[in-house]
């Protein structure tokens, strides 16, 4: 069974087949962001401690930090705010966060400042990236997402994304880091302009799982890019990722159609034992007019009965 | 590709792997709605009446019509009420209809009056309802579910029920019935009661189709029985089993979050071309308090993008 252990100072996390789905939270990201990027290049972190605690209330499994709020000089701004972010947040919350960077500097700078076992967010199978990432992921021992693009883009065809993912976790091996330290992103494409998307998503789920052994995770709402009321689409995919094997996503948890959706496939395929979280959720679940979902009361940061501790640690092979 | 044909009077629908998901409405069924029960045995059809026209407009793709309203002398009672209910609700709405009883009586005197082609709902393994309704199938040439328990019950080992299902298929073609005209009904049992039911359901219904090449369908709703907040487990479930393959379910159409959920999952699977029938439903939605979904806009009986006529019965195979 694949295990990825991730872990703060406090709390460990196990990703895997037979634990609940992991929800990494998406908010703290100025990209696209105009106003928190202005907020952290200032120095006022209010905005990320506010994104921190809903996101931990809102139910997520760990939080993603990026500290990329320019484009102009981002190898001398995003290390020195990357760790300013990973330190302010790490002393607020106590769940798993994941360094989040297409800069590898600031990846570096992240991984000598986080406590725990932090995921590194991410490496490619461009052939420079792995070169300046994966002997970061073997020193300092921690997980990484393997996005599944090389030099040539992005390919529509998936069987070409299974190649590359195949790749690095080649790749990785050469280093001798395990393929349960690598969480391969499949990459999302949007359904409204690639009616395959979702289908080519489930398969390349199932066949990183069999044929890989690998923990896999996206950036769930790309699929439903364009499209009016995108959190229906997104919370109808989550359930069908999950059941194809996907075992995280990095996705708002503060939307409570999605997070129900990651609930309820978490009863459904039987990683909430004894429908526990579920019931302790919803029993006094009233619906809102028209028989509409509501936000549940927040869950104080809950990760739906993850084990932690020794016997997290024990269990990660 | 397996196409099953149903129709009414005037209107053909296919269900199949390459056709939005076949939602069969649930509601005019007096099992269990005493109410009803008792105004269809006094002869008082309106909410017969007001059902039908409101899970049409809901978006059903066909209705099931059941006049089990005594235990105690079925049949004598069912045979003419089911002819009566079906009388009314055919000549109320153009979508096809599905002739549900345990009473192999009133299954006759329903195919006796129904116009089109009909579902029958249903047939066991056991051979005494083997006989009484495989013999029917064949003379009015019309499609049957095949429910997967037999003498011995309904068992708990998914193999099992799979073997039922297969000796439906061959039973059948003794009769010269195609597996195309045979829908398996796996069984859903409570995940409350059963962690791997919704694992078992995803298995079965991919050999369903794969080995056996049938479509399938279920008591959607079973699989949230004794759990608060079933509708958020059903609009979970419904994904999942699009994802793995299943094609129709007897459901409840006049809940939003069920028919979200349907509609989300034929974009996500690709059977609603170029997420038509989305973007029509959604795209002057607006999200209740706390980001929820409400019904759209009442879809007048759409049944998202199906083929009719003469396509599609050149469609059936």
């Amino acid at each position: 069974m694949t295990h990825t252990l991730v872990a703060s100072a406090t709390k460990e996390i196990i990703i895997g087949f037979d634990q609940p789905f992991c929800v990494i939270g998406e908010r703290i990201n100025p990209t696209g962001r105009k106003k928190l990027a202005a907020e952290m290049e200032a120095g006022n972190f209010d905005t990320v401690i506010a994104d921190a605690l809903a996101q931990v209330a809102a139910g997520a499994t760990m939080l993603d930090i990026n500290a990329g709020v320019t484009a102009v000089n981002p190898n001398e701004t995003e290390p020195p705010l990357m760790v300013e972010t990973l330190k302010i947040v790490q002393e607020l919350v106590d769940i798993p966060l994941a360094i989040d960077s297409s800069v590898s500097s600031a990846i570096k700078a992240g991984l000598e400042v986080a406590k725990g076992r932090p995921l590194v967010n991410s490496v490619t199978g461009e052939v420079e990236k792995l070169e300046e990432i994966l002997p970061l992921i073997k020193k300092y021992d921690v997980p990484v997402v393997a996005i599944s693009n090389d030099e040539t883009g992005i390919s529509e065809d998936p069987d070409v994304r299974f190649e590359v993912a195949k790749k690095i976790v080649e790749h990785a091996a050469d280093y001798g880091i395990k393929p349960h330290d690598i969480v391969v992103d499949p990459l999302v494409m949007p359904i409204g302009a690639m009616g395959t998307a979702g289908q080519q998503v489930f398969a390349l789920v199932r066949r990183l799982r069999n044929e890989l052994g690998v923990n896999t995770t996206c950036g769930l709402s790309n699929i439903s890019f364009g499209l009016p009321h995108r959190h229906g689409i997104n919370a109808s995919f989550i359930p069908m990722v999950i059941a194809s094997g996907m075992t995280s996503a990095i996705m708002n948890p503060c939307r409570p159609q999605e997070m129900e959706a990651v609930r309820a496939a978490n009863v459904l395929v039987g990683t909430d034992a004894n429908c526990g979280n579920w019931i302790q959720t919803y029993r006094d679940y009233k619906p809102a007019a028209g028989g509409a979902p509501v936000a549940p009361v927040a869950s104080s940061g809950r990760s739906g009965g993850r084990r932690g501790g020794r016997a997290a640690r024990r269990g990660a092979t």
